[in-house]
């Protein structure tokens, strides 16, 4: 199967993508999507939707995840970060792929082992699972390559 | 200036139009994007993405304005809200439409006069202020025409 993994922000949306039998992952693409902060939010919601298509289009996964949104921390942000997955969300769907939803504890445990990790122990992880194709210098690319690859390795689960 | 009004739910997303040169008000259509709560929101997000994109071809306005998250009451569903506000900010923007964006406090304080107004003042301004035609039995419908006719009375102003 050919996964999408999407680690949504409103400055820097990450994207990644790999072909995977659920054991061993291959990379085939992983970006990221970046918005200028002096743009409205429809504009820039655009630009990382319109980026979405795109790279979708080129590259044509069956599936795709996101990780859920943690709105412990800070009820602005997350409010920001749930208009971005919207954005994403209604692509993604309007491309046909049904879309699987994980929290940040699930991913990284299951690219990691354990859902505390640090972002460099994912990062490590990404250039050991993927080869140093792996993009380790963006972040959010990277997390969304763990996402892609957590999808890959769950059963796939309905966002409610 | 024909401006499109957009009250955004999960299940009920209302959208109202009007013809107006900021004092007198045209109705041109008004209605309500259902969607089923048995579907992943992905989908319900894209339903209403489609359905938003088909009054927008239609009607054609210029200028389009939604109602702010109101997120003191209940995060989860102020999230869930922001979703919805993602997917149909994304369509107005592939539009080219700039989106204003209004405080519940502002829609009622600019249709009734006061920012405490019930549902049914609302409603009733609507009735009043483009005749017989406003769908009143339709409350998200009547709140999405008062967001278009405050839009339509302020200067626009841009979502940060």
């Amino acid at each position: 199967m050919r996964v999408i993994g999407i680690d949504c922000g409103t400055e820097r949306t990450g994207y990644g993508i790999v072909d995977s039998d659920g054991r061993t992952h291959r990379l085939v693409a992983a970006g990221t999507l970046k918005t200028s902060p002096h743009d409205p939010l429809p504009l820039r919601l655009l630009e990382i939707g319109e980026g979405l298509r795109k790279v979708l289009e080129q590259h044509r996964p069956t599936a795709a995840a996101i990780e859920e949104v943690f709105h412990a921390v800070n009820t602005k942000s997350a409010l920001k970060l749930a208009h971005v997955r919207g954005a994403a969300m209604v692509v993604l769907a309007g491309q046909g792929l049904p879309v699987g939803e994980y929290s940040p504890l699930t991913i990284k445990k299951s690219v990691v082992g354990h859902g505390r990790a640090e972002k460099q122990q994912v990062q490590f992880m990404m250039r050991s699972l993927l080869g140093p194709a792996a993009p380790v210098e963006q972040p959010d690319a990277c997390d969304a390559l763990a996402v892609a690859i957590c999808h890959a390795t769950h059963a796939w689960k309905p966002v409610a």
